[in-house]
């Protein structure tokens, strides 16, 4: 199973594919979509629809996993994540993915362990979790490879209870 | 000039395509796009992009205007209509329009005369100024003509100024 993690931005969205077989991870590619602050929103919407089908295109994900969003302090700041997060679900949905949404108290549970989990706690078990060489950068594809394991273990909770073992 | 009008939703998205020359409107076409509740979020916003390319790939608008997001009350809803939101805006860069974003707030001066104008007052401004045999339903159709006659008035506050000289 080939599973793309989406974490949504308008200037940043961070993703990252894994192939996941016998419960085994297999890193394909990860990255951002970067949109510079200077260009118009419905620009840089129309650059990461573009972008987004590209790497699908591109690595043939059958599973799309995108982070919830959540507004707590800024409101307009949020208001712009959701017109990203939209054209990211639409995108997925075209291409004829598999969507699923996660929170990032789900997230966190799934790869840390449990829900309280910090950014850098989440980052190193990420980069342990997937062999890499080193931390992915930056934290928006961290995050997304995050979302992406939690979907692998579908539903999240069993792969927070996995981790507790092994701990 | 051809403006399309759009009053964003996820639920419903009214629309309304308004031919402007020296100083006169025309309606083209009007309406609204509907999906349904029980529809998966991305599949409602795939819809809502393939509705709305083929309204454009029909009445062949030049210019899109776009209410702009206030979120008030309910902000579950507020994350539904910012997604659906940023499809729109997404499709109306890729088919190459002018954008443009106004508030609430603008449109009703633009329309009525008052920033303060409430929903049936616009309404039936709309009705009267286009001419039209009844008022358009539903009222997401209604304000989105409003928004299109907003922007023909391009700034808005040109309109409401014309208006306060006809009342």
């Amino acid at each position: 199973m080939v599973i793309l993690g989406i974490d949504p931005g308008l200037a940043i969205v961070g993703w990252g594919v894994l192939d996941y077989q016998n419960t085994r991870f297999r890193p394909l590619a990860y990255g951002s979509i970067n949109t510079p602050a200077g260009m118009e929103t419905a620009n840089r919407l129309a650059r990461i629809h573009h972008d987004l089908a590209a790497i699908i295109d591109h690595y043939k994900p059958t599973e799309m996993a995108v982070e919830e969003l959540f507004f707590t302090k800024n409101i307009t700041t949020g208001i712009r994540v959701a017109e990203a997060r939209g054209v990211i679900l639409m995108t997925g949905q075209e291409k004829g993915l598999n969507l699923a949404e996660y929170t990032p108290m789900q997230v966190k549970q799934a790869v840390v362990g449990y829900g309280g989990a910090d950014k850098r706690q989440v980052i190193s078990m990420v980069t342990r979790l997937l062999n890499l060489p080193e931390p992915p950068k930056p934290d928006d594809t961290a995050d997304a490879l995050a979302i992406a394991i939690c979907h692998a273990h579908s539903g999240c909770s069993r792969l927070g209870n996995y981790y507790n073992k092994m701990q």
